[in-house]
């Protein structure tokens, strides 16, 4: 009797001990289904012994970045960059004045940005990302990062990163995976400062791009960008972003909208244990709350997909006991 | 008199120890003015106490591959693998009996290949590189590599690799380098086999591709290979490529032909301390001899500049005591 008491206490202390080293590890994750599915997955996957042992090597893990590691509201920050940018070039562009969509960006009028569609966002992007040297883009990001601040909670954008997700790509990183982003995001608006903040490399990015050529200006060589698209690393484009630039199949793959829905699906069709992921913006007070009808990072046929075939989808407002990282 | 003998041996100790020790790295290597390049530069930058220090996520190494990792010769290697895949696929398409290259390969007739010139080439590496899915690409790739022998020297292709080069990308990574693969060849082609022979895995490679769509095929998602050129990875498309995929600028370079010009001058562009080198094919006798006349692998004007910038250059005859690994 006494003896099955030891082991019984024994089990317990060991339960505990595994318990509170995950609970380390993920600190800002409540103790969800999300949180058990992500725990049970990276054990089964780097434990020798289990018949789900995934190499180091092969340990992949890729991760959306606009409303999966940031926040995407009231919109896409990289669009604030651009009007940012376009209000301090304006005085160097007379003819923006009268000229959508550059007129609605001086004149705060979004109602006409919105009217100016897909062409006018193109062209707001090229008025803004491109003409410059590459060295001279990754300058003015940083510029910016430095100075702007978000509308609802006044912090710098590369501050508004989510504490659990943050967690998780340490988590994995321990636990022996190479994380990557793989974002509809523009690749060289991304690289000036995900290293620091997220601990993920630059050659560790997949974006959107525009074309680059190699020339000399004033004897050195440098790279200038063009106003062409190069890529469109979204739906589609994202598991031939991962082919071209990881160039094998994720095991784990995190998103938040039907943009990543193709990312997830390529995840998911390969052998062995896999996980996928969805971040469900459903916490309006701390960040916000949008999925179905939203126009940005609309997430419908991606949830019902998730419903139907298990994927762990996280809900912001109930599985985490923190947000952003303390100010 | 007797403390400066001791001193002075000690010294010699010390020196003899070193040396061994960087013997020990490069074995394959004579002591040369490249291998003393090559040692001295990475123990500077790997030096915290050295001016020249770089920190370990910036030391990018990029390593050219036809002639600066394996060889080149008769012609690149994966020209013999879309040969042979031409030769493999003839029964399916009598037709080219009589259409040109095909017509040519098929007849083994050298010249009028060449006669066919860019063009025909690409419709050789169309016909025989598309319309496949990835997996199915891979598979074929392992199984030409598994079975098909270099015309002179009767071994697998990619055990004609170079043991020096070999040594060199260990030692790299032994002092904290990250090595990637920046080359004129298929990226699909060299993945499937680089990370077993180079160590370098496939999200380290860089390389030129065709374009790829994703799509459903029997309910699974696959990535189809189009017949169509993505990037191409040669001359000024190497520091595209290198930014594209690397984001950063590395602070090593190797090459052998004039193709990699650029990717060096891109590399020597960069601030603090770098290392461009250059492989010279001297060797008729163990490898080939070949340099500023040559149509594969032609080295002219990046031998004139690496004389003139003191770039390192390897003589392969001189400097390097094996050429393959063992049989």
């Amino acid at each position: 009797m006494r003896l099955k008491i030891l082991v019984f206490i024994t089990l317990c202390i060991t339960q505990v001990n595994i318990t509170r080293a995950d609970m380390a590890s993920l600190p800002s994750w409540k103790d969800s289904a999300a949180r058990q599915d992500i725990v049970s997955f990276v054990a089964s996957v780097s434990d020798e012994s289990s018949p789900d042992f995934v190499p180091a090597s092969e340990r992949i893990a890729v991760f959306d970045n606009d409303g999966t590691l940031w926040s995407e509201r009231p919109v896409y920050f990289q669009l604030i960059f651009a009007i940012d940018r376009v209000k301090a070039l304006a005085a160097q562009h007379p003819e923006w004045a009268t000229t959508q969509p550059f007129q609605a960006v001086l004149e705060d009028d979004m109602d006409a940005l919105a009217a100016s569609g897909e062409k006018g966002i193109l062209q707001l992007i090229m008025a803004t990302h491109a003409d410059l040297t590459t060295d001279e883009f990754t300058k003015i990001v940083k510029d910016w990062l430095a100075t702007a601040t978000h509308p609802k909670f006044g912090r710098p954008y590369n501050e508004l990163v989510y504490q659990p997700m943050l967690e998780l790509l340490d988590y994995l990183r321990v636990n022996g995976f190479k994380t990557f982003i793989v974002s509809g995001g523009g690749i060289e608006f991304m690289r000036p400062w995900v290293e620091a903040v997220y601990g993920i490399p630059p050659e560790q990015v997949v974006g959107s791009s525009i074309k680059t050529k190699f020339e000399y200006r004033d004897g050195k060589s440098v790279l200038v960008r063009l106003p062409e698209i190069d890529f469109i690393d979204d739906k589609a484009g994202k598991p031939v972003g991962i082919n071209k630039h990881i160039g094998r199949r994720p095991i784990l793959a995190f998103g938040n909208s039907d943009g990543d829905l193709q990312m997830l699906q390529w995840t998911a069709a390969g052998d062995g244990k896999r996980l996928m992921g969805l971040v469900h913006h459903t916490d309006a007070e701390r960040e916000f709350a949008y999925d179905r009808k939203s126009h940005i990072g609309k997430l419908d046929a991606a949830l019902d997909q998730a419903n139907r075939d298990g994927w762990t989808v996280v809900n912001m407002e109930a599985d985490w006991s923190e947000m952003y990282p303390p100010e």
